[in-house]
């Protein structure tokens, strides 16, 4: 079943394997006429890279992307956009003692099941360096965006149980500088300094931790999303669900909303100082009925611990024998806590889904 | 932008406002020769019907589903499946006082937007009318999984902070029937009881509460899902986000997944005394890399307080002025709490979303 | 698999079968604002109706569409329109003596073989009857079509053998008028009273005729169509051929350009009297890569003759014997050259078309 | 829009231009298991390479695909394979001085008008070198209908007003054989040489041909396409109408059935020797009702003659001043008649469309 593809207008099919010679996204539908350069995609990739600070993994992967269609002259044509990035640090040798384990947390067995059979190499196509490709697509849509005027942005706020104060978003270009200066993209510098410690503690004792991403759009006009089965929310859920690793989406209030009465809940609409429509509150979290109200999107994306650890596991084999000792090869190279690296793919994902939501509206009224 | 349809094989495709002729629902893609009839819907509309108790809209609505197409001698031929579902109740001259004026929480400000019109007659579109649709499209695919032995429920987990401990599933009938007996579709009987309770303090007081809905699926093949952008936890989040007053999902573990450790969090394979591959635990919600493991299916839908409540708000009309007390027609029904009757609607999306994964899977391998 | 939607924006989902209870289409993705009534779509429900003439079906179709949705205060609100034709001249005990039989030209022996049953009354869902949904549907884009200058229109151009010439296009209205009152859509007088006798006397023989329709629209802006897998051309030969009893699609000039060189099909640019870019010649019939060149889009389509004849003819049956005389009822009603119907379904197919490609458009560029 | 991709669940998504660094496609939605190799692909590229003979295009193009993703050890994994093809022969400068030029019967203008820009490379996206995408697809697809015992092929029916004998296929693989030593893909001897005299003269005169594919499916079951908008036919139709130049599609008696009598076409069901319902004639090409008969699928397609052509030839410049004698440079290398080389885009267009309506038709029943 073809389910490598996401979004409706601005279209994105994705392809590669975690050690196969390269991965790559095909950007279907981005207008013509926007300038971009592989510069625009490198500079995210960058963000997403690992090996750069000893909370990530240590796979070295410079990597960068190489645009094979759909610009001409500095801009896009209209015509579908390839982007490749080849595998250049991939070592597949490291998990031939394990080809024949189910791992823990991993889609070994599910895809086993589906499939018949499994490229184990690295994870093959469950593997989150799949990521790789909604970063360098989410970095075209954000080019989009800004054409706009949108700010996105997304940042750890909470690991390990340490939870950072959502930032203002007055000035939303500090909150991107403080989210990019730390080595954790926590904008909140004593919560990001507590993690970071936290982190290395669990590191140390090979084992992992999950966390929360939480995602800010401002300036996003009044009417984007579709009503029910296209709902702005929809779609960001769906996105944040596809990401490897994700358990739970909320906008807005989210859960909280749960323990609130209607009274307190309701947002009212009000005018700002510039006479425009606004609500009092965002317990909503930027959408009415699926579309947006002008309000700044706000959801969150909790993500499991990093399934990968270094202790000791049970497990069986892909016969179905029992084996107690469990052990990733001490070459093998993981995040103690994807939630960190997961920060721009958030980004990426919410960018896809906005810049999608953007076109969609172009075709709301006569 | 098309967007009232949902699901890829088995596709359906929803029409109707909650005061028009009627609301309706094309199913596209269902399998021919299964065993469909009138009542099995009926019997679904049943119990998302309101008016049954005091904790929920009096409007009455005796909802009957005609099958207009599609059902040849008692069974299904593999053509469109049409079920249309008469208005008989709608009463829409309670809403022409308040026709201009932003209802907060609803989502006439950003249809106005959107559209630069907006069916203001009892909420359009846009009102939790439209669910009726889907509860008898759900009822179809219900009956696909009965076919293939799926078990699921949908029930209250929690309301107005008093939350329900989760039934075990060793009786799974036994639960249904515990849920189908409260009046909130709450299987503990004490935290029924409590809510029930608070429901009616809080309606008395004129406002409305919020919730959470869990839903358990059971002998779930392992298989169902496809990678990357049809992973189940994936479609099931856009169901679950797609439905009015959603604020927030998540799957086995959730959110708390974002304080524990790799280390607890893996669930580890071993077998069951049938022999059959299981996990330890099930802090995945029975997912792995998207496709199904045979674990229970879990996951958890946030649902914000209904918007509409009989206290006085203050709020915008149309061309912006301000209104000081908008309050709804004394003779306007709405739920104190729509998160009950938001069960069997999370039921329904759910079995949707099965069935078409159940279908989808026919296609995974040669 | 859901096979009963048409168009990507404007996308259409069509139900019923010709002797259920009623027949209909949703439309999902007419943008708000259009102004639409049910005398617009009766009125093409009309020119398509049967019982007018000796040369159609006897079968009276007093056919009356009902909005049921999508409408509010004469205007579209951009939600989905739910049309909905009620059957109410059908007669199914003529199909009792022979619905055991496979009929020649007929669907019963797919729909057997693909879904293991078939209802047999009157051709069920593969009848000719379903193409009322298209004229319904197709009456909305003409609409759109309006909105935007865009004239189309769809005749006779050949029927057993007599070959109308094609009418000029300067004076569209003319040409609309004279289409209109050929009792067999044939503009051309003198043609169309020869295949007026050619059909009356191929039907007192109890036999049938095909015939080919012509289709033209003018003041298609370019730029409609896009490249590769979404051309025009492509998406107008798909409509063609999903009516029933169509064999054949051709554009501009079609299979003519088989037997033709470079030097004479090449239409040269050059510009008109309000120097317009305009070709010399329109071989390309109104499209180049796929995308309208703003010449006035023609094109053909070949329909077989009507396979239900009033001959004896030998077949099986469903278990596979002989039958050597299978003679359909003296009841059955059935238009001796479908293709005269034909060419109202066609000119709705091409409206749901283009309509689709103009709101497409709006995506193209920044 | 999203316009680059083909199919529904065996979908391709093409993307690259004539003169950029490549060409590729990613096919999503083959089933795991699939033997496949970079061979099975280059032979069918070969194939379709031009520079072959003098009857076609002297560009060298020793095209290889290389497999980037998709195939574990010798097989299909279920993930999307991702086939690329390098330009190795591109050479943009011969196309410098005509670039600011409408050249008659491409598609220059139209991009233009749609996008705002264009690559003018060698005809960028709308070049026929984007079908190198389609042959290397077909060939993963034509590896499934193998599977399947089916068998398919495509051949020179018709070129510069010289017709071929449909050839028996009573022994395909002869056909085959016949069809593939022919240097033009025409089975018939004596066509072929004659076909061949004709190209050489046009050829040397500056000018070109068109010309008509026929294309033939064996042992296609019964049940394949889905009724109404994804009937057989119109896929087969709308995959024809994709390709590059051409302008026409019949299925079995096509455009002759306009002038045929229903007793006549109606194609008797009857049985065969081993007692398998077969149809005594073939009228209908093989399907009823938009679902395959099990009889052998035949179509045609028509195509224009190539539209670069080595004679003067007057036209506009982008800016709308007209040109008298547009030339195409000394260097630039067409096909005299594209119409040679289009066989084997047709055969892998058929493949594309029977594999995936093979794997759809696993969702009709129960």
């Amino acid at each position: 079943m073809a389910s490598n593809s996401f979004g409706t207008i601005f279209r994105i099919t994705t392809w590669g394997e975690s050690h196969g010679k390269a991965l790559g996204v095909v950007i279907d539908g981005c207008p013509a006429g926007l300038e971009l350069c592989e510069k625009d995609i490198d500079q995210e990739l960058q963000k997403r890279a690992p090996g750069q600070s000893s909370f990530v993994s240590s796979r070295k992967e410079p990597d960068h992307a190489e645009i094979l269609s759909g610009v001409f002259e500095g801009r896009t044509t209209g015509c579908p956009i390839s982007i490749i990035v080849f595998n250049r640090d991939a070592n597949s040798s490291s998990y031939e003692p394990i080809k024949h384990l189910l791992r823990p947390g991993h889609a070994t067995f599910t895809y086993l099941k589906k499939y018949g059979l499994f490229d184990y190499r690295g994870g093959g196509r469950s593997s989150g360096r799949e990521t790789v490709c909604r970063v360098a697509a989410g970095a075209v849509a954000k080019k989009l965006l800004k054409d706009e005027n949108i700010d996105l942005i997304a940042y750890v706020k909470e690991v390990g149980g340490i939870s950072a104060p959502s930032p203002s978003f007055e000035e939303f270009d500090k909150v991107r500088e403080q989210t990019l200066t730390s080595p954790i993209f926590c904008p909140d510098k004593k919560a990001s300094d507590e993690i970071c410690t936290k982190i290395a503690e669990v590191k140390a004792a090979g084992d992992s931790l999950g966390g929360i991403i939480e995602a800010v759009a401002t300036h996003v006009p009044a009417g984007l999303g579709d009503p029910i089965y296209e709902k702005l929310e929809m779609k960001l859920a769906a996105a944040m669900l596809s990401i490897p690793a994700s358990k739970g989406f909320e906008i807005g209030s989210g859960f909280e909303a749960a323990r609130m009465q209607g009274s307190s809940h309701n947002d009212l609409f009000t005018k700002d100082s510039r006479d425009a429509v606004i609500t009092a509150s965002n317990f909503a979290g930027g959408t009415l009925g699926g579309i947006s109200t002008g309000m700044p999107l706000i959801w969150r994306v909790a993500f499991k611990p990093t399934s990968s650890i270094k202790l000791t596991q049970s497990t069986l084999d892909v016969d179905g024998n029992h084996c107690q000792d469990l052990e990733l090869p001490e070459s093998s190279r993981h995040d103690p806590c994807l939630v960190i690296r997961a920060a721009i793919v958030v980004e990426a994902m919410g960018a896809l889904v906005l810049a999608d939501a953007l076109l969609m509206n172009r075709l709301a009224k006569l």
